[in-house]
């Protein structure tokens, strides 16, 4: 395996994150696959706890997710149990058995059903699941469970990642104060639709189950949605949202401001992902503008933001505007050449389908030179727009990718 | 700019290419970019030679593109300029400007409609193309017009391809022979619905224009249109096939074997360009069965072969079939995990949606070692199926599109 790499250039500090009421975790070191290191952690949430969630649109899930959309049904959880070093992915009855002896596990610890019991593996894929190593470090971990373990339970989940990724906000709710905190995992693999990623929010709001959906299903398609890495579609994104009523909040008031907060928690968690992409060493946002309507909008963005080509411009510090041109037209939505106009740093660069006359490329340069990246592409023809986010591909994503599994 | 690349490791010797009757060429260096190389051909087609052509699907086409399409509607040709250095896309006006320009003195010097001369330019996006270096090198180039300058002429087109392009087959039309003779460029910004790719296929058989379109489009579909590199698809594409009617065959004999040479012809260049796709290291077959359809399967097999890391874990000799899983999973086809089976180098590691028991890993690791890595996956569904060709994603890749423009 090659060495480590070191921290990404573009990483964020984990905030300070204060205990949710009905949430304890513990994790611990399972030896999954990664010697000298914690590999798994166990949450478990106060009885009264409602769950949503939504997975990854790839065909090929991992088995983990299946056992998550169909406890997802009851939209009661007790318990949260996630591993790092193996995806019990594409591993046939064999991965069913992993899953359904670690809920047996540890709802035998927690008491309360194995349908209470949601869990996630990130890993590499197609290798049975060694799932006797969780099952028997499971109840070391139940004696350990804590309010304040949060930080170690993210620790515990990462594979590629080079730094943890946290997010916190707090709002009302009826004059009560609730406290969001998300954790989340990943940095290859990543596309819309759900990065190749993990993401477990806990909150002390009390939110009824299928509301709780509703908004983390909007959320989401406002973050994680609007990311890319490298346009692969991880078998195993899980994004699960726990309230655990614990606040004591009216149940009839209004959600307005919980929601706001909650999708801010999901996009600091999807553009942390984004700052850690594997090899990444620019951050950059694309915006479009002018397309024909917004889907069409964050279709071409995300042409642009996954094409090779401007993700290698990029990483050269090159303004080569004329990849981004290529990007738009490649999309497939409704463009008009002549129309089409491409900023980048907010400088336009070219206008109507030519380059602006009298065009100095010199702030450009300078804005290529920073860490983040800002294009925009005005279509001309609507009032359609959209933001993604994705970095830049470097020799980084080679090594990460092109080295001999271990 | 980077130091030019070594020869790709997969590249072919170009082939003896014989004299096609009615097809005189002359390659020159205009100094449209480079310095120090030809960067210009001209090529000047008897009097009754007709046309076919397919372009780019790009939304942002180049004015050589437009050009084309144009001029395509008579059917006929007598002259063909082509540039290295400079794409003459996304420039407005002075593109338009351009393009009647070169057409008006290349016709002015063959002495036919300026619709009867036929344009492509491959290089840099959104710079203006100082089109008055080739109008004056085009009396040169006339006076230099000679039977045996194919070669010349694949040369003078190249950009950042390592080698020369060429391929050339016999066939007979109501039992006159005649000779099929094709030409390409490129190896970055390929992608399926053309390649970033220019591709000139010349023939001494009697074939009505309309006639000649229905073969060059069934061609392209099952040779350009089945490769992938870097899954950007340039402003530029451009086949264009010319029949002199030299070879005198009789217009209303069979073209069964003329269409099958042709077929071939152009399924030799698309793989050429694959085998100098930037970077590669790697020649890959990805063969899709059991899809529930050929365009279903065809499909699958892009994904796969476009995937970013499928085609890193490739250059790192990694047999992480696990990947191919994954892209097979993300095409957004119909699939069924449980009936998905995957080989490498004809070894099945996965069948049924599991490891093959007893799965020997040896002779995949001796597979993956070599240049040419074949990819089979069996979706378990139906009697669809598909081929396309790719390379792996390398450090070259990197260092080639990811250097400063100088």
């Amino acid at each position: 395996m090659a060495a480590a790499p070191a921290i990404s250039p573009l990483a964020r500090e984990l905030p300070p994150l204060a205990p949710i009421a009905g949430v304890r975790l513990a994790a611990g070191a399972a030896g999954i696959r990664y010697a000298g290191r914690t590999d798994l952690f166990l949450a478990e949430f106060a009885a009264g706890t409602t769950v949503a969630g939504v997975f990854t649109q790839n065909k090929c899930p991992g088995a983990p997710v299946d056992h998550c959309r169909r406890t997802l049904a009851l939209g009661r959880a007790r318990g949260l149990v996630v591993n790092a070093g193996n995806a019990n992915v594409f591993t046939g009855q064999a991965g069913r058995d992993a899953t359904d002896a670690t809920a047996s596990a540890a709802s035998a610890l927690i008491g309360c059903d194995p349908k209470e019991i949601f869990l996630a593996s990130t890993g590499v894929i197609g290798q049975t699941l060694p799932y006797e190593r969780i099952t028997e470090a499971l109840p070391g971990l139940h004696s350990a469970l804590k309010d304040d373990g949060i930080e170690d339970a993210v620790r515990a989940m990462m594979t590629t990642d080079t730094f943890a990724k946290a997010a916190t906000r707090t709002a009302t709710i009826g004059g009560t104060s609730v406290t969001i905190t998300g954790i989340a995992k990943g940095s290859g693999m990543i596309a819309p639709d759900m990065a190749t990623m993990l993401c477990f929010v806990f909150t002390d709001a009390a939110i009824p189950a299928h509301t709780l959906q509703t908004l983390v299903a909007s959320g989401v398609t406002k973050s994680f949605n609007r990311t890319t890495v490298d346009s692969d579609t991880s078998t195993s994104d899980t994004v699960l949202v726990f309230a655990t009523g614990q606040a004591g909040n009216a149940p009839d008031a209004s959600l307005d401001a919980f929601g706001v907060a909650l999708d801010e928690v999901l996009l600091d968690l999807a553009l942390l992902v984004v700052r850690d992409g594997e090899g990444a060493k620019k951050f950059i946002r694309i915006d479009v503008l002018g397309a024909v309507d917004d889907g069409s909008a964050q279709r071409v963005a995300l042409a642009v933001a996954n094409s090779p080509l401007v993700k290698t411009a990029i990483a050269g510090e090159d303004a080569n505007w004329g990849r981004i041109v290529m990007a738009v037209g490649k999309a497939g939505e409704p463009a008009d050449r002549d129309r089409l106009g491409i900023a980048i740093g907010g400088v336009w660069m070219a206008r109507d389908g030519s380059v602006v006359p009298g065009y100095d490329e010199a702030p450009v340069v300078a804005h290529m030179k920073g860490r983040e990246i800002e294009i925009t592409a005005d279509l001309g023809l609507g009032r359609g727009r959209a933001t993604v986010w994705t970095c830049d591909l470097t020799h980084g994503y080679i090594d990460i990718n092109g080295s001999y599994r271990s």
